[in-house]
């Protein structure tokens, strides 16, 4: 690093220090390193070093970073119309809407777009109200829904907490969460069934003619990356069209290529009721997010005022970002990739898991991936307990991992892996090699 | 408009019928105009009509269209580092907060970066709960927060009905409409001193130690450009001191030079604890939002975590259009011309008033504008009734406003008005000539 590059990032540091306020952190001890280049799979700091960005930043920048094909659409959106009203029609807006129809399960009729994924949910709850009359909704404790009020109520994990009192009719079920269920099943199906008939009396508690819609994160994400056991997902679907509710997916994280399917719901051949998405759409690359409605649900709106809206629903910039982005899927495979490099990933895990005494559990789909840790493999007992770690040990856990190039996140004692879908094989071995180092020291740890 | 064009205007908008949800709005009968061009204070539709963009959009295009300054900057921020999570430090993240808070009232501290309005408000009041410890939130009726489910639940509007039943916690008062006051006051200070008693009382008896904070927009928005009597603004302040409560000012809508000061606080020298921010600081090119927080709140967040996240918390690509936005207000000298134009315009709105028997009332500030339409003069009865318009008889004013190239929005019985701050007084009186025509055509209406 030149004496030049040195003292710009000290200079932008100490701003930021002072002027900026950072996501769900004290700020006192923050050290954030300045960003000042990222490429593909890759990101650099200012001080030169490079780090695999095994998240995918927040599971978001799907096609890697620097695609010249969504730079370039970015920049003739720019030249040419950046902004436009949402009352108007559009070319992007409407190429967008046409081409995510066409990636999306059948049933699906129109879209509603909004600018990220706490708006989507926000406004998925708000179609499902409007459209069946009823007002409760059920969602699950090991979910993360977004930050916003409604959003923030949806979530059953503590950062719900700053949105309370609750608002009523809010009501929270339990997540099929196998690893640490009470019961040891004896098979995925026979763990669905469980889960299932738990849900099924709830409803029927709840009042079988009250809740509009079930929400759920198709596959659990920063929550654990918890993939529904076989059988369970066409359950909640059977159970939604018994009782007249909405099934709701939460493809906010998982959409896009992250599980190997363009929907995580496709890996079951379950299509829900509406999909909220962000994140992938546009791989973060300009913010978007939206709500796929089916068919039925869509008409009902031709006579129904639709009470939802944004300023920014359908931006023209994320909208034409949205389209490049779906067209890097598309012409470099990379939904295909997500699941052949999947089974790559899965295999390191694995070998983590049989090596690492302090590995609980892995988990993992397409290049969706956690590391459950744990301080003793047989009890299962967490290696930090459930919303508490006054000892900082995962902070040192990530920030070992970045140390050696290996930028991550976690979330209570589960580490996420999810790289962006343009990995290879010989990139992730190289990764996890890292990985496999800072688990030993894990390891010691808890010895 | 050429053979080609038209038909390309045609697949446009039968992909848009077919495919896209539009806001606020039953989709059957819409007839969305298709837009492919906009430039300064004008856009065209596909059959190259042009319009007088009359409300800035959604009161967020303030530096008008095609700004070649901002366009620059969101195309050289793509092939530099479109996105980067939060949690890092970014130039252009780190250069807005610290512009911002150069421009804002001097007691504002950090800034904590959203991509819309809705999420500013939403964070802000989150802020607020964990700072003060309290529940409570108080906000008033004729007002627009956004459509979120917190942002809802403090809007006082009907837009608010979708989500509910209502939080708890969230209490409404009366805005300063002196218009339609019960009383007839002597002057504004009267009117300020009926509302403030009534609001001090109202908090009395929610608890004096439960109120967490009072949100306002800072001049009443969509509901109607109400502007605060002389004095009001600073009684709240008081207030809000003597009762431990945080003052919220909602400037989505009236920052960034609208009312012809920075913020519109500022026309009353008032300092809140808490400033929500979007639209105009990036002028709607790329989505941003944010809240701006007193100093010694910001600092309470050192060592307390900040309950606050969202994937695009300061965007790259929105923080470079806030930069180059910043700077075209500076340059361009914006502001400076939204007071002076507003004068013209307020001239203009007076001799409409004088003229018209439809026009109870107009407001105007800077170059905010609202014309309040009503069926007799002398007794204010209003064109519609609050909440109804069966016969869409404000529909049909704003269609043949349009008609005839003056593009803007109408809420209630009220039309908007907030062209561009970079409008010139032939401009505006060139298109308020049209509303002159149309209101003639009200007139007619009530006869």
């Amino acid at each position: 690093m030149t004496k030049k590059n040195s003292s710009y990032a000290a200079s932008i540091k100490a701003k930021d220090r002072a002027n900026n306020l950072h996501s769900w952190s004290a700020q006192k001890n923050l050290d954030p390193k300045v960003i000042t280049k990222a490429k593909g799979i890759y990101y650099w700091d200012h001080t030169g070093k490079k780090y695999f960005d095994m998240s995918s930043q927040l599971v978001n920048v799907n096609i890697g970073h620097g695609n010249k094909k969504v730079i370039d659409a970015i920049k003739e959106q720019a030249d040419k119309l950046p902004y436009i009203g949402p009352a108007h029609a559009v070319d992007v807006r409407a190429e967008l809407a046409t081409k995510l129809l066409e990636v999306a399960p059948d049933n699906m009729g129109k879209v509603f777009f909004t600018i990220g994924g706490a708006e989507a949910n926000e406004n998925a709850l708000k179609i499902a109200k409007m459209f069946t009359g009823r007002n409760k909704v059920m969602s699950r404790y090991r979910s993360y829904h977004g930050a916003t009020y409604g959003a923030a109520n949806l979530t059953g994990e503590p950062r719900r907490f700053t949105c309370e009192p609750g608002i009523p009719g809010f009501v929270k079920f339990f997540d099929p969460y196998t690893y640490r269920s009470p019961i040891e099943f004896a098979s995925e199906q026979e763990a669905s069934k469980y889960y299932l008939d738990q849900l099924r009396e709830q409803i029927i508690y709840e009042g079988r003619d009250s809740v509009a819609a079930i929400f759920l994160e198709t596959i659990t994400g920063s929550n654990g990356v918890i993939i529904p056991p076989q059988g369970y997902l066409k359950g909640v679907r059977e159970i939604c069209d018994e009782f007249g509710i909405l099934m709701i997916c939460d493809e906010v994280m998982v959409g896009f290529g992250r599980t190997g399917e363009w929907f995580a719901c496709d890996n079951w051949d379950v299509t829900p009721d509406l999909i909220t998405f962000a994140k992938g759409v546009t791989s973060g690359y300009v913010p978007l997010g939206g709500v796929l409605v089916r068919k039925d649900i869509a008409e009902f709106f031709d006579d129904n005022t639709l009470m939802c809206g944004l300023t920014y629903s359908g931006h023209p910039m994320g909208c034409a970002a949205g389209i490049a982005t779906l067209e890097v899927y598309q012409e470099e495979k990379l939904i295909e990739n997500s699941r052949t490099m999947g089974e790559v990933l899965g295999e390191e895990l694995e070998d983590l898991k049989a090596k690492h005494p302090s590995v609980g559990d892995v988990r993992y789909i397409g290049l969706f991936g956690s590391i459950e840790l744990v301080k003793d493999k047989s009890t299962k007992e967490a290696l930090v307990p459930y919303g508490q770690d006054p000892e900082r040990i995962m902070s040192k856990i990530l920030a070992s991992l970045k140390d050696k190039g290996f930028s991550t996140y976690s979330h209570e004692n589960i580490i996420i892996i999810a790289p962006p879908l343009t990995i290879k094989a010989e990139e992730i071995k190289e990764a996890m090699s890292i990985m496999d180092q800072v688990l030993t020291e894990v390891d010691e740890m808890i010895n």
